[in-house]
């Protein structure tokens, strides 16, 4: 007698919808002996309406993580550990050690006077510093000062390493990588660097220098990597920008005024990869609900507040971090009625808007609010 | 007492290798709580020195299949089954219905006189003819005639329908989509046409008689979608050019004589996520190993051969389909002395180059050849 | 007393209207002296409403120019006079040797066994065979045959060089270069090759069977100069899409059914400062009137009819030269009622469209047609 | 008997050497009759081994010129004059009233209350802030305030009028445009605006604010023109950057520290036609001596040194304006041995490299100096 085989049916015109005989499963059986299988079994499954995400989401809070982050130090050791990273797992996407969709992200502490080894991969990463003071990158010999709310790239392929001065204090930080989507990709290479640690080639900060600079570029200057050559955004001109293009702007109705950090010699995204925006919610300003695709990692820069995702509240303040997944529906409030709010959010847009897939829609009903379920 | 946590250790420098101690598992107990975990216990696993795929190398052999595509036709309606198609179900990828990494595929079946219902989607697809006269894809309204060995395109988002000619023969063909990976970006959408057919609004094989002129282009044409317009490419001149640039090239040393099926308005890929060529492989050739990132599935348009594959030969003839998984080392055998063979493959590479994330490799040792295990 | 003094007046609001004074013709010739002028004597001269062309419209029919031009092979040797070539000599342009605009052409005569001396120039080239076999260029080591109505470029800064084989016979050309905006634009360098004549180091053809392929280039094929890699376009491929195209669509009001020579590696014109399109009149077509920016150069490929150019009718036949100016009224006729017209068309569109300066217009009365004067 | 003719020759082999004889002096005559001309003797003229510009090295000393672009105040009113500016007269192109090459520029004057009409035109135009307070300008409703060395663009066709508010002071201030470049294409249109003076339609200075960010695009912002959203670029920002990528570069040897001002959507020139760069030249700096294509204006913002051109000295200071022509040989000297000196260049590099007719090249001996003649 021949075995169960999976079958989704739907009785609706355009999809399929075959019940099993004993004919038609026996023939299921032979099928599979060739490594086949008969479409219509699975095409329902495999073609949804729309998405349905297999991340959820999570407010992961600072003030429930920092102690157990900073307990890392006193378990375990650089050497052995490479890195004491916390990293956010996502209840839905434990399978890839994912925070959301196909991004990783850690939470990673460091003492005064540490160095981490240097290595390079496939995956691309960013870093987004939360506290203290001395921490620094090296990126291919160029290395970046950093402070908080300083957000710096480390490229596919880019030796690099993280350390924290000896004049420093204890640093802690976010990490953003890549790294689920491009072993999905069946593309992640890891190579540790042959001195374990690079000599810095260049003046202090000189990428941001030589190509941060707005309207200008350096008249000798070429660059054709995929990613941008200002390797460190900081924060005080973001903040900046952020005030000075909310004094001329409406602003969008579902994200405040919003910027997005780009290369400067593309006007793209900081990499292929991933992408990286900053928005304000201007003093008690209540957005508008929308969908999109793609998966978004939101950190709370500044202020304090709420977001509606998928209609259920969750509340967020400075340093937590809190996910968006595909296709969810999501609003955001900044609860000081007196000064704005500022999220950062690192997201996989690039891939999406890259190959097509980029997709939105409005939140139709109630004047765009979602009802709290 | 804690419960046990994976941990994947190498001791190996600059790799994590830290022990399960009782205070660690605890330490770990409480990380699960907030949906965090410790990197170090998970980042050797996430961070391989190399792709491995979980794909297999897998020859379906037309001989085997065709019968049981046919025999679907007395099997099931097209009313209930919406598409008469076995997929190909790689060992390693059943979880995601795929042929190749993220990449579906399947063998369709249509009688004369039967159209499939309209429909369309954000994945995109391809259909290369197999056998059978009369065939033909409207997309968007654009109706083109196919024949053997003629390839078309669905892509992302057109409205699109396959049929037979009443005065046809049944026909069969490969379909290849790249249903898997839209999935797995979490942006695929799915509709039925209101009209459950569409009407045809130019004259037939319009976008090929366009846009598909050696070094010309409309003077009035614009295109602006992510997609080739050029809908349909026929055998007969793609036949021609290899055999025209056979005439005044070496080749490539692992590929013979090769050429990628484009959009003409950009020379790149037919589509964003997914890409074809068409190779020649001379009498007798036998090509060099290499390997590269990237998912690739081939189907044999013409004569019979064999290639190594991570070391282990798979023979093929025309109408077969097989597959190479990405980083897998392959090289390509001609088994015939007097004739040209000429592989078709679909392939992720547009999306591994748009994305940063192709490599390759030669194979080094043997002059190039891999020994069979 | 002071001397005299250019000043263009105009009685419309917004337009200089400054009379001549004493003191301020006085003040003039102050300005003279620092190397100065004041705008307003000259702002309504140098701001016209709209461009008004230096150059005039011809016909050069070549029923009077075919003997002269034989008759140069008695006159001079090639030694001597380098290439036995008759200009085109704009009435209006004859300042810079320019058949229109910026664009020089010339009829070249060449007989069996004779070939030209190798040189380059930043100038770029044309070559549109009108008459006899065997003719060839070569082009930094490719070679290419030529027959009638073939067109081949010998772009800015390549080596290259003209010949008509020993088997051949006297074959006549016409030559278009953009030496007259090269050297306006001060950027005109000349090099004689080393060696007088090139080593041909590639199979014969092989650029046009290499990229002259639709819908396909070459897998390991790289191309990053600013021209076309497909330095030939053969007429019979060009007569068949124009042939193909014209099944499918309406065409222009203006042009009939027409293409562009383009770069298939860009799609874009087929050297940066010249393009070249090629336009059937179906038989009997009488198109409608327009004007545009740009100089363009006709040469009758096939047919025989009149354009109407600034009101004035312009009868040509097979092999007639004929010119329309910048934002001159042109309108074509095809005067047979059987066959198709077909117009080979040279231009600087690439540089007016490259420059955003390119602007067109459409003769709003009569149905769109002229009066003629 | 035959009449002269023009006939240019050189003994160089591969060049045009024809003798004049009563044969060919008649065949001359006939070729005229018919429009033509026989290339061979002007050949050597329209194909010279190297460019010889046409524009001679000029230093316009605002010594010299500032009064007498005051008294034009009282010589002219707006309203007839349209605008009172001196214009550079370059005394190699007084024909078409360049300042170098096909660039114009002038020198303008306005009195605080003033307002130039409203227009538009198919030339593109940069204004660069010379001195005074309350200069403004307004391009498509959107208005911009200037101080002193700050660089505003006109791009082809926008509306934009100049004005200097009420509680300002006299401002001056140099413009440039390449109305000679349009005009010699052919392409130039221009129109006064219906309502003689635009709305503004934006909160000041807003386009400057929304684009001139480094590293940090609007996130809803898109820009298609073919020149630079951000119309605004002011000195102080300016001088920070060079100042910056000074401590973080060696600098070129032909020009010190130098910026370009970009598009920051493309990191390309401000617009199609005209390009400009700010330029430092450390204390006491003398760079090495090049010659490239283009045509270049300079206009010293701060310090004061001499330039050597094509082997003469010419000196200058804060606020004079001088031109290097096409393929001249260059290099440049900063007086002060304790602070920089900056020069703005405005140029046609921007066609020269769109077209593919830029080239270089180092000054080889006497250690990179010329001799002064």
């Amino acid at each position: 007698m021949a075995k169960a085989h999976e079958n989704h049916r739907e009785d609706v015109i355009g999809r399929a919808n075959v019940e099993d005989t004993p004919e038609l499963l026996s023939y299921y059986d032979d099928l599979e002996k060739y490594h086949t299988g008969a479409l219509w079994t699975v095409a329902n499954k495999i073609e949804p309406w729309e998405p349905k995400s297999q991340s959820v989401p999570v407010v992961w809070r600072y003030k429930d993580l920092r102690e157990h982050v900073i307990r890392s130090v006193d378990l375990v050791t650089p050497e052995k550990a490479g890195r004491r990273v916390i990293y956010l797992n996502n209840p839905g996407r434990t399978d890839v050690a994912a925070a959301v969709g196909w991004i990783y992200a850690g939470l990673q502490v460091m003492n005064p006077g540490e160095v981490a080894g240097a290595h390079r991969h496939s995956a691309s990463a960013i870093r987004f510093i939360m506290e203290g003071r001395g921490a620094y990158t090296v990126v291919d010999g160029h290395k970046m000062t950093l402070g908080g709310n300083d957000f710096v790239l480390t490229p596919n392929g880019t030796w690099h390493e993280h350390g924290v001065s000896a004049e420093g204090t204890t640093c802690l930080w976010q990490d953003g990588l890549d790294i689920p989507f491009v072993n999905a990709m069946e593309a992640n290479f890891y190579e540790v660097h042959p001195d374990l640690n690079q000599a810095v080639g260049y003046a202090v900060d000189d990428m941001t220098k030589t190509w941060g600079n707005p309207g200008l570029t350096p008249s000798t200057g070429k660059w054709s990597h995929g990613y941008s050559p200002m390797f460190k955004y900081e924060w005080e001109p973001t903040y900046v920008a952020l005030s000075k293009y909310a004094g001329c702007t409406e602003g969008s109705p579902f994200d405040g005024v919003m910027m997005d950090y780009v290369n400067p010699t593309t006007n793209g995204p900081v990499m292929r990869t991933m992408g990286a925006s900053m928005q304000m919610l201007r003093a008690g300003e209540h957005t508008k609900a929308h969908r999109h695709t793609g998966s978004y990692l939101y950190h709370v820069a500044k202020g304090r507040g709420y977001s509606i995702i998928n209609g259920k509240r969750y509340d967020w303040q400075e340093r937590d971090i809190f996910c968006v997944p595909s296709w969810a529906w999501h609003e955001h409030v900044n609860l000081d009625d007196r000064g704005d709010a500022c999220l950062f959010c690192l997201s996989d847009l690039p891939v999406m808007r890259a190959l097509g897939l980029y997709r939105e829609e409005a939140f139709a009903d109630n004047n765009g609010h979602q009802p709290i379920l």
